[in-house]
């Protein structure tokens, strides 16, 4: 029998109508043969609640404590859940982490998945039950509780697969699926059928936030095949899946999509000696503040001097410059300026490994626009153009329309 | 070191300000040189809300799943007191009943405890911790999350008492500790300083409802001095304990208390055949219509027949009088009365034991007071009266004043 392992998040189960909508949804999957295992998050808002009523008492609780709290959140859920399967004549059983033995680092907050206990779960699965499991929690080897941080609900959905070899880890959130681009930008975007794993690790760090990056990563790392849908529509979703497969369902198109990221601003340093070190020494001060560096380049100019340009949060711009201006006056650098009306513009697609020019094809579409490039950086699967905040809309309409996503891929 | 268990309810911990006056109190006793350990009720209102949501979902919920939603009560509670430890500088650590190893058998929403592991809570309580436990859950030996029923958390301190060998286990509630009678009704009751678990057990279980009767119960089987006290204001409360330590600190009184009930109803059965089987054959359908019987006196009268009367919750008077008429049909009775206008008065003493004619003295007692007695009934250490309710306030002050127990014992 086929095994499903579907996660529900908090907003699918944010309320008693809700719960009992995915309690439907998983009878129709487990009516249509499947053995099915369900994760759940908290109750939307249920986080936030408690993470308050921890503020209100100690402002830098223990994380140890904070975890015990939290991973209430979940334990209400997946016995709501159950009540719900039972009251429509389903045998099902909730599992917290400690009890589906999720074992985790001690890394409270943010601990990682070491291995899960399959046994238990495989047994109910075999006598019938329908298994619905906290997400985002685990214990450590000392059974203390621990949390997977954020979004760790879909960690959670992907080790279980993995460890229970499941046919498909289904995760369910209030999108329908991976867009070639932001449907808020470009209409016409369309719902992709298939992307890789690696194509979805460009796009989620870009700024398409559908899926956690770890759990991506964690279903590359066992092929678990992952599935993103509606909870609250009908279809088929975005299959996530490795090169083969993908390429086995349809011809792989040059590239998947178009990712974006509006909050970015640029930091430049000229004139400054190009001695080895000299990137530490730009950047260590940056990394001390604990602003989060994204793109870098640097330039070699003909007098022995380098030029060095970097990106940051938006948010960061004022203390980075200040920091680099300071930077500047010690290494006796020509000059230093910046931008913070930037944003980034990037490609994502495994088929550009296999076909040379889809840089300069790029390129030469910004250029019919009219767009002036201020930064470029590429990795195997991307290309990434910094521009001038007020081309944003234009720039991603133009590269939609000129690797011709709107059409079937 | 001495080692004190100390139990706070759900009006207790309500809320956040009430949660920070526990950590102060109980740093305040840890301060005197003790070891603490704390055990918490869920905040008050959190199990009839968890209750509630559960209710909506499936109005008859699994006993399983029930728990494990009731469970996260008390889990909030411990890690907020325990932040609220952390912020004052004090080492403490939060355990659930799964992390206590609390082990019941697999009575759901009322499991009974089996065993504790001391273990590793004495090893935090060596290495100078406070360590406080979720009260009312523990965990059966499938890993099942269990709850011992309302009022449970009292049972769950007294088993770590026990367990731990704790020098004291003290119950902190909205009383300040038990009186010789309700101070509602004799405005001169006064708290005793003592009281002997079989008396706390015959005040219980009459209607003076401070402690839950299986706490008591749990108290005498493994000695544990029980203490009862005020989470608001200061005071030494009542301590319950044998019959020997309440002698060594004074001499026993005659009687300690008066406890009583006014939601009683009485019914009776005149002149049924007075043959083997007869008091199954009436309250065989009494009880099978869930309905508990309280006292039960049969009398013989000289012509072969009996009478039997027999006590019910006021709550029950109209069901049960319907049930014994038709059983009386049956029976050939000649008659079924009953009254739903009744008391039950009593006194309660280990002292009564040593002393003849205490049953004597209360009877001459309500005589004086021209008060018509209805029903007898006699244990070792009680005496239980049933009169009319409009004599309720009257007996008890009678008997409260005649038994002397305004002044100190």
């Amino acid at each position: 029998m086929p095994l499903l392992v579907q996660k529900y998040g908090g907003t699918s189960v944010g309320s008693k109508a809700r719960i009992e909508a995915v309690a439907d949804k998983v009878i129709a999957y487990k009516e249509q043969g499947n053995d099915m295992v369900v994760v759940v998050s908290a109750m939307s808002g249920e986080t936030n609640r408690l993470v308050a009523l921890a503020q209100e008492i100690n402002p830098n609780p223990a994380g140890r404590e904070l975890d015990v709290l939290l991973s209430t959140g979940e334990q209400v859920t997946i016995a709501l859940l159950t009540m719900a399967l039972h009251k429509r004549g389903y045998a099902a059983k909730s599992y917290t982490g400690i009890q589906a033995s999720i074992i985790t680092d001690s890394t409270h907050n943010k601990a990682r998945i070491k291995s899960i206990d399959r046994e238990k779960i495989q047994s109910d699965l075999d006598s019938g039950n329908i298994v619905v499991v906290a997400g985002f929690q685990g214990v450590d080897e000392q059974s203390n509780i621990t949390t997977l941080g954020r979004g760790g609900s879909d960690t959670t959905g992907v080790a279980l697969a993995a460890v229970l070899n499941a046919d498909e880890c289904q995760i369910f959130t209030d999108v329908d699926g991976v867009y070639t681009t932001d449907p808020r930008v470009v209409p016409e975007a369309r719902r992709l059928k298939t992307i890789t794993y690696e194509e979805m690790l460009e796009m989620a760090s870009l700024g398409s936030r559908v899926l956690q990056i770890r759990a991506v990563e964690f279903a590359q790392k066992y092929k678990v095949p992952l599935r993103v849908l509606s909870s609250f529509e009908e279809g088929e979703g975005t299959l996530i899946t490795t090169d083969d497969e993908a390429d086995e369902i349809m011809e792989q198109a040059l590239i998947s999509g178009i990712a974006f990221n509006r909050d970015e601003a640029q930091l430049t340093i000229n004139g400054v000696a190009d001695t080895p070190g000299i990137a530490y020494q730009i950047l260590g001060p940056i990394s001390d503040a604990n602003i989060e560096v994204d793109m870098i380049l640097q330039n070699v100019s003909a007098d022995g001097t380098t030029d060095f340009t970097f990106t940051v949060h938006r948010n960061d711009y004022e203390t980075a410059l200040a920091s680099l201006k300071n930077t500047a006056k010690q290494l006796e650098a020509r000059e230093v300026s910046g931008n913070n009306r930037i944003v980034k513009v990037s490609i994502v697609g495994v088929g550009m490994r296999s076909h040379a020019g889809t840089a300069s094809r790029m390129f030469k579409l910004l250029a019919n626009e009219g767009i002036n490039i201020l930064m470029i950086s590429t990795s195997e699967i991307k290309v990434s153009v910094v521009v001038d905040e007020k081309y944003l809309e234009l720039a991603v309409r133009a590269l939609h329309d000129g690797f011709d996503l709107k059409s079937e891929n």
